[in-house]
């Protein structure tokens, strides 16, 4: 029934021949590990339950309002998109499900959608709905916002939209919603600053009342852009006292670039987590603003922080902790697929490294003021090249080794240039 | 009963050299705002009843952690601080209430102290317990903390510190408790983020269990510094979520310094006052961290759209709005009399420019998506040079129409140079 | 000849309404600048000679990477486009200048379009080179970069481009060319930092080459975006080390939304000036990164604090000063012409404060060190309210008293409207 | 002769301990260097000739403005800080020198302190001089800047103080002197921007003049603090154009916490190798401002790349590249020498991953504009744990395998605690 798109062969192959090396890192891994009392299978055997989901969108090129650069071979179709995400998932065996953006992804029939997934492997994470920008022959334009437009009729518009994202995710196998809105401004006194969030959440509350009983609204905050002043869900204080008056089904989630500068985001993290609320993350990185770059590939030190945290929440949870994990990156100068590749692994090694700390010194030397042996506890574990379990883990899962490698090897890129139609020029993410 | 520290003559003189041209600009600009269809005098009025509280501390030159350079005359008692807060509002007429600052400002007798104020037109306004620097013969160091600090002793030690505080206000007639700590970590993992937070409040529930019931428990939040990696009430998600937990009685106080770079600070009090919990303001500004400069002197259009948020909240409260209003900033540069009596002004003119803004013309253009006249209606009104209002109203009350030009003609700081005991050399904010 | 596209009698009508109420503004205004020993008429005519230039995409509206909502009658052809910068002018009589953009606005006939601007009342700016997006036809992709790709060819071809500017901008009539460039990286190692840097100055020094005698090559800097990890011209330090390395004619020019967080734009201004590589401004304001909102619409005291550092170097000029003044911002919600004539109006009203600031009694009190009589050296300007200084000057030069209230008298945009083809949807700036 | 602290025997049998695992993970990690055709001993080599200078101030407790936490046991004269200093290199191998501060480090014999320290092992390294706060019995105060004051006499006491600081370090054998001067303003309008880098450049003119001919001047800039709202020197720009108008042996030093949020450091680094003025580093790491935390413990990979600038600079050296390496932090929550040793570690880690990236492969990714395998040639290096080849370079150089173990077995500074006076309450870094 399965038809992955790279061949078996190929990846058995370069596993191979990386097998000698690979259990030579793997087993002096071990051994080192052993001397601290952890077992190395226990931890692949944590890695390999662990996946992240990859957006439709990401399948793409990105671009900034300057200019988009396509690459010859890339998707265009959400069927093609779902191919491209069957490779990463083929190769890293982290990512088997895929989250859709509407209408950017709409379909005739979705069952069919749904199975034409499941035969690559692959399912359905969070619907994203798309209230940023107008469709064409869409009866309201969102320039003055959505869920918060002064506007009864776009608000209207917007709350209907979500609704038929829910229906669309139902039948996708979802069970979250992430809400992500543009709504802001770019004057001081532009709009109400209060009076905006209540509309906001009159609007919200909507779509909450339409959620089946086991889904999740997610809200996503953002300080800026494409708003340049205010944005009405700017923050994670604004975005969980949202969710607490939306109610228990509503939870925050984080998006790795969409912070004040210097903020501490694993605090963040950990706050949302003490106060129920921690919905889930879209990870990537950034340097200066929301630059969705490649998710560890600027500061891995925050990435592996944010795991730790995430690690301390599993084993002493204070609520109904099921935080959902989805990558959320530009892919502007790279192959996405490499991109996904490479920061799926990013992910995931930060999580290894997040079971290697050794909690119980930790808890000690906290509890002690030990500042300096607390701090080592972390940064013994930060220090471990867990690449080896990784690539054990894959390996055993049916992925390949070396990820890039035989992705590289397959042609898959230039392959698709001889099927797949050209993207024009132009500018922005899509 | 009353003895005004500068001599009324010096000020009635010099109100009259310049009431040709005080009386030229009032009309003028009255004239001007009629044809707006604004009474200036009515204007005048709510100025007249505008007040905003000053530190005792802020009396003192400040330093920073290289180095503190003192003036000859500073004060070093309460008792001479509060004469040089009595010569600010004399002079300014806005600043009636003095904030003081536990265990620095302690005294035997809390009613003499109370009636020494009185003498010199003064009140006393929040109180600050200071649980973040060690005294000599304190039992237990707050280098791990205070109120979430891991050893039980210390955070029963700033619990009873707090309430000491609020029996002292009592005493001195306040009915604020503003609870700032220093408590957080300079390295990763060195405390537990969620548990030092759950110590944190249980501390400070134990302080809020010992609130009057007319008091208010206002908290402070503070992004970095003294501590550099976390802090445990960082931001002002932190700061509602706590007040929250503890209860109707304790909200949350803005300094315009403890933000995150780029932060909308106008938005974060439009948020709180959205969630019934905006407490009060710490007025200064910043231009990089928690500088401590001036009101007003790096960005006075913040600070009007921060009073412009007030000024609407005042006209739709949504809950027991209340904000109490203090200045907190450290004179590192300047005569600290000087600089309060220039941030006094700074602010009352953010206030009376607040209330200049057309209202109706901004809610219009607001519900009409109207994006420039929405911005323009609070640009007219920030543009106006509110001078002569806050100068008429001034001398109305028997201030002084040019604050520091009367002030420097007094030599006031000569003079105490003259009785006071010199500051040694030192470094840091005390 | 002339044939403004504004009625005359409209302006001559809402002057004539306004005329009574700017009268006394300006007599009451002149009364008490005299009190401090200025003569306003001799301001006046200082706000009469200053201009800045508009650029010709800031006449359409502007988007960002997620959208863009087109408004009806937007301009799409340089003729539309300098025909809106008229009305500009013709109101605010403060941007007599455009300042074009290629290919964006490629004719065939420059001459014409040079008389064409002339019979509108305007002049031609800067010339603007683009090297960071593809154009249909191009042969090579700016995916690599463009003066600083690793590709020679690609590099040769932004070398021809902009001399082609500098052939174009000879017919049209201007002596800047301006080079901004999106090359950078989004990822640590994607080029060698300094090997970069070279091929820019070997690319830049063959455009400085065919520079005429008597212009200039203003270099823009930028730290980041379309490029999220590092920009080849990131900083003003790397501007200043390129323009000295081509030599002479080569200047710095400032963008103040192109600076990291909290940076003193005003004090790099001075540094510009202090050796002597100040070249001129792009004019725009920003909360978070490169906003590009309107001028002096977040931080009006910034905007004066650069002006004051440009009227001490007119008073004290270091070398050649002769800044170009240049808007440049991106107009997503608003009317491009409403924007542009409040944006020229705030940086007039800049202008002119900064003219007002006793510069002895500044001197004096710096020289002293007497902190808070030189900050209220500024402090008084700042506050002045100049708006009948631009008023009387704008009236007294044929523009409008009321720039946006005769414009949307003159329903300019609605007629255009009818006669203009409509935007398709779309994302990003062009 | 050499009198080293810890004991040696302590060393061996602790060493003696580690030896089996240390032998394996070397040999592991040998192996699996080979694959990549890189010999382990080379880099194993080049570590154990690599070394980062210690400053004397940082051997005991640091503070902020709010307080200071000492320790028993913390040094307070320069003798005892050598002791402390002693106990690093001992262990560490990585820190042979020491930078002296003065007037803090002041003795009346500097032959004899020059003695002292190689007794124990140590040499001295750049020479800081301080007019950043004012010594009892100082003729003119700092309260106006020092080396860019208005007031001559300062100036002039300054430049004195810079020259002797060079005949002391003549004295001591070092061959640098380090000038940071607090030098700024806190208002708007202090003083002129311009004027006072004038004074600055004038007055370090002379200091440079009294340079002997084999010394270097390390101008270190930093953004804010305890100025706060523009510095003399503020950022790369300001100090490289400094170094260019004092001469050839002016270079800059570059601080990790001096600059503004977001700046990519690295590339500051490239920029200033790029143009032979780079002098140095003042290692510590930041996460708001000039925090001053322990090298690497909030951004581990920025600290990488910096070193794969300077192990790029090292292959193809532009000028006399010759940066010189010191360790600047403030241990306000540990002990000071745990601190160091830590941050060492850190430093030397970071050295060695750089010595590990795959530079040809880098290269013709960048020639090829390979985006991924360019990063991927960086993340290899950076992924690796090189813990194994400092260790094993320590040991062979007489340090202890595990640093913070022998420490804290000596038991130093309990020992230290009995014989040192303490340390009173206080604030800031003195």
């Amino acid at each position: 029934m399965s038809r992955l798109p790279i061949s078996e062969e190929l990846i058995a192959e370069a596993n191979a021949r990386a097998a000698d090396a690979l259990e030579d890192e793997y087993a002096s891994l071990g051994r080192k590990l052993e001397r601290s009392g952890i077992a190395i299978d226990a931890i692949k055997d944590k890695v390999a339950g662990f996946s992240v989901a990859v957006p439709s969108w990401g399948a793409g090129r990105g671009g900034t309002r300057f200019a988009k650069f396509p690459i010859a071979g890339e998707p265009t179709t959400i069927h093609e998109k779902l191919e491209d995400c069957a490779v990463i998932n083929q190769l890293s065996r982290l990512t088997p499900r895929v989250s859709p953006h509407f209408p950017w992804d709409k379909v005739s029939d979705y069952k069919a959608l749904r199975e034409e997934a499941a035969s690559l492997g692959l399912g359905f994470d969070a619907v994203n709905s798309n209230t940023f920008q107008d469709q064409k022959d869409q009866a309201h334009s969102y320039s003055t916002g959505s869920l918060s437009s002064t506007i009864e009729a776009t608000r209207q518009q917007a709350v209907e939209h979500n609704i038929e994202c829910i229906e669309i995710g139902k039948q996708l196998g979802s069970t979250d919603l992430t809400v992500w809105v543009g709504d802001g401004t770019n004057f001081p006194g532009q709009q109400d600053l209060g009076r905006s969030l209540d509309r906001y959440l009159d609007a919200a509350s909507q779509v909450y009342a339409a959620l089946p009983d086991d889904w999740r609204m997610l809200l996503e905050h953002k300080m800026f852009e494409p708003a340049f002043y205010s944005t009405v869900i700017s923050d994670w204080g604004s975005s969980i006292l949202a969710a607490q008056e939306l109610g228990p089904k509503a939870k925050c989630l984080v998006d790795l670039g969409h912070h004040a500068p210097n903020v501490n985001i694993e605090q963040i993290v950990a706050r949302l987590h003490r106060f129920g609320k921690l919905g889930g993350f879209h990870f990537n990185d950034s340097k200066y603003g929301d630059d969705d770059l490649d998710s560890g590939s600027i500061n891995p030190h925050q990435l592996f922080l944010v795991f730790n945290e995430l690690v301390e929440a599993e084993l002493a949870p204070r609520d109904g902790f099921k935080p959902s994990y989805m990558i959320d990156q530009s892919h502007n100068v790279t192959d996405p697929i490499e991109s996904m590749l490479s920061s799926a692994e990013a992910i995931g090694s930060c999580y290894a490294k997040a079971l290697l700390v050794d909690r119980e010194a930790l808890h000690l030397a906290q509890e002690a003021n030990d500042t300096m042996m607390a701090f080592q506890a972390l940064r013994r574990a930060y220090n471990v090249d867990v690449g080896p379990i990784l690539a054990k883990a894959r390996v055993e899962a049916g992925g390949a080794a070396d990820v890039l490698g035989v992705y590289r090897e397959s042609r898959w890129r230039d392959r698709k240039a001889q099927e797949r139609k050209a993207v024009g020029l132009g500018a922005g993410i899509v």
